[in-house]
């Protein structure tokens, strides 16, 4: 089975200075990471604040992260906007600017009509439709809505769909066993579930902790395909206590101050999230302090 | 205390023919309303579904809606989109066509970091920022947020935010006793509870049924008004019986093809709603056949 | 249509002393209650803590009930235990002892195998097996477990179930259309829904703040039974400001200080349910005081 | 750090025949069991459906199964009813009984009281008066209640709490960081987590497949203690495979079923849940059927 989806991507965050879109900081950004070991990026995602960005800011945004990528990098890009017709639209956009992959969300507004079968039809379409590859995108965190073990034999058995991201708290282990002999990619949502998702199968994730610490997640990621199963078990436990410190408990803007700590532009979300306090950015630094990476870097 | 919001609103769909926009369809359907005896529509809201359609689409149906209005009719549009930016830029767009009130939907993406301060901000930043009133739209079984009572006070203690939509299953006992005495109107968002609200002091109603039996939703109205307590609940009876064999089992498509049967344009909702079955539609005439309105019309 | 649900139950709490159960202030508690206008009494049900009774502690308090009650006034006694045989043998007990009515939860456990088909059995065999009549109790918040529509026009359609209680958000509505014709009740359980519920049909309720206010609970139902709905709009009011200052914030514990404030023994929860904090008995008595039941004394 | 809780408990099943308590065969499967490479039972727990049996009846259920295991294998004893007076005195009784250890699930019936205090002390109390030492329970798919990390640290710093089983979809990484270097143990609470689970620092699992076939599920552990990877891999995929035809579709009664097709008595659950259709029992057949677990025997 060819794996397409393999590594650690980042799920690179929109950066703003007074609600604008900060594109010279963004780029300053993908700059840094492209001298990483990532293997890509998602581009106006969750943590990009996608639901957040006008179209035109959305494209824009992913036309300088793929101008400044290093060539080998490969970029996903959120591409879902609910209605099948205009998720299609927004294929060919991105399509067009040169993302490789387009990272489709399951619709949720209409959650209760939403059953397997309009699920399923939702994700063959936009997969007919798309020029680019689809990477199905279950978070139910966010969307009220999961993708079923049913939806995703069918999404598996689509030739322009190649995997899927999974952030739940739970089904890796069941898209795991329903795709494992397939052609098609399972990929962690998390840096917590990075290592046990790729010891029964998975190829890699796309991972916020990534967006502050690359290098770090592609060591556990490197690890776990190198079968040193102690060093991966350790490195685990210190990327959970730090996803914990950042993501764990403050969500995307935390990321963001975790990636300013590490050296790139973080700055606030939009609203409405609200900006962190000066003690939670203390605690996110103390947080990241608690933990020595020292034996990573 | 001044009642802004009275009376019953339809919250007007959009029809679609093979997925494209029916403005034409949408233009017939208003002039028909128009003739009835509703308050006025709610344009672009969940049942119109706003989150399948272009902007250019909301505004170019908004457009249509209030310019095939009767004079006195209002025009109410869902104009939130998530980040406070973008839907203080939207409400600014459906103020320049006509709306009368911006219905502002709760964010909800990031809902793990959406707390009452966050929800609040949100709703005081796009009152500071709408040019016409805001209207708050409580509706968990879309978003899975729910507004509490403290954020509707600080809601209600502002002057640009003149009332609440509630299509919760229980919140609106609560939003009235918190609000009655308040220059803030709550209204019902579904025929099921119009009249128990009405009871408890609601002034009116946002409800898809009124899409399908407009006159006979504002008999209902008209029969609390009037202080006809067993003809409304003779009324609430049948138009529970009504929106359970339409909405109640269908949603949008259900109150599409209802709409239809009551001389409506209707058709399908667009994708990834799937179109009813042929069975669907015969359990929704049916359902309507086994009640008798002819004392309504 | 005969009712044989009517009126205002209290769900009678029970008195511990040092995590013992206070027989004597139960005995005491009844007493007073007799004297008041109560229909009747929900024995050993969620606000008497029947979970955290042994069997005999549960008997001995439905003996004191019974024993101490008014001549004219019913006992409900909560006579379910998870499985179908128990709460048969549950029934017979509490049926020897004098319970008119056994009130059934929905079992719960299982919450993922208990389809309607299991639910519906399960009723019907209790009923088959009560020597007395059940009334079924749908408690969501306690139980995560809703009592389909479909489950209850099973329930509807047996001669041994005479109705049910619902204390959930909203499923009170869809219960009344579905068996407002059959001989069949829907009681209340909690006084923020007694009187939009008794428009819609109900025929009275069981509400957890008629352990405090018997019989101001009782007014609201006779205004709602001799048609002064604006009395009973007023006195709604009151009665939900008062319910959210002690059960809404505190449940049970604040249940039990509400009574004691109003001259009952009250005394902790039993364990693992923390006693209140006197902050918190300062909130309530501060809620209280700013209710004027003057008029309704 | 001494590990107290390792290995492969089987949750054991309680028959019954008609509805009553077939003793006999229980005493004959836990003979069978004793043979089995199993490091002991979890006694009348979930599998056990101690929610559907008397105390009398768990207390004797208990009592064959002590004196009919290998002297070497352990129990632990479903000890928990909600109230702590009432879980300390039933865990006097398994432990006069011979229970090693007292397996506590979460209180859960007033679970919008049970904050992180509430259940913290919960815990601490019921370890205080407990003879033996106690296992915590995490199982928010029975109880809709969870154990937050906070509260497990209180746990794990009382001597007499050993560990806790996690049957929730995603704590258990959480858990095992936050315990991994204290005396304290965590198993997996489902076969198809302990090959992850183990890779991330629990010490085995009390997995209700181990009912059927308990030393493939000890096969399962012993890879992971030795280390080989591969072999564990695809032995996870074969278990999952296996449970998600009888535990995974089917519940308690799917475990029976498996277990009678694998050689124990099954028989049917206690009502209310529903015997299995032959339907199903085919389905189950056909599903281990597809499995191949030639190699492990």
């Amino acid at each position: 089975m060819a794996t397409i989806l393999k590594g650690v991507y980042a799920p690179i965050g929109t950066p703003f200075v007074n609600e604008e879109v900060a594109y010279d900081q963004l780029e300053s950004n993908v700059k840094k990471y492209a001298r990483s070991k990532l293997t890509g990026y998602l581009a106006i995602g969750s943590n990009g604040e996608c639901v957040h960005l006008s179209e035109k800011e959305k494209l824009k945004a992913l036309e300088i992260i793929v101008a400044n990528k290093a060539d080998h990098q490969k970029v996903m890009a959120g591409s879902s906007v609910e209605s099948t017709r205009l998720t299609i639209e927004l294929c060919k956009k991105v399509a067009a600017i040169g993302a490789d992959f387009a990272s489709i969300l399951t619709p949720s507004y209409f959650k209760g009509k939403l059953n397997d079968a309009a699920m399923s039809k939702y994700f063959l379409d936009v997969a007919d439709g798309s020029p680019i590859p689809v990477v199905g995108y279950n978070a139910p965190g966010f969307t009220g809505v999961t993708i079923s073990v049913g939806v995703l034999k069918a999404m598996a058995a689509h030739e322009n769909i190649v995997g899927v991201k999974d952030t739940s708290p739970g089904m890796i282990g069941s898209y795991l066993r329903a795709t494992l002999h397939l052609d098609f990619d399972v990929l962690s949502g998390t840096a917590n579930t990075l290592f046990p998702a790729m010891m029964m199968g998975a190829t890699g994730g796309i991972v916020s902790l990534a967006n502050a610490y690359p290098d770090v997640c592609v060591a556990l990621y490197e690890k776990c395909i190198a079968g040193d199963i102690k060093g991966a078990q350790d490195l685990h436990l210190l990327l959970g206590q730090l996803n914990g410190a950042c993501s764990g408990s403050y969500g995307v803007a935390g990321v963001k101050y975790a990636s300013e700590v590490a050296g790139f532009y973080g700055g606030d979300p939009r609203l409405p999230l609200l900006p962190l306090k000066e003690s939670d950015k203390q605690a996110i630094r103390d947080g990241i302090a608690g933990v020595d990476l020292s034996a990573y870097r």
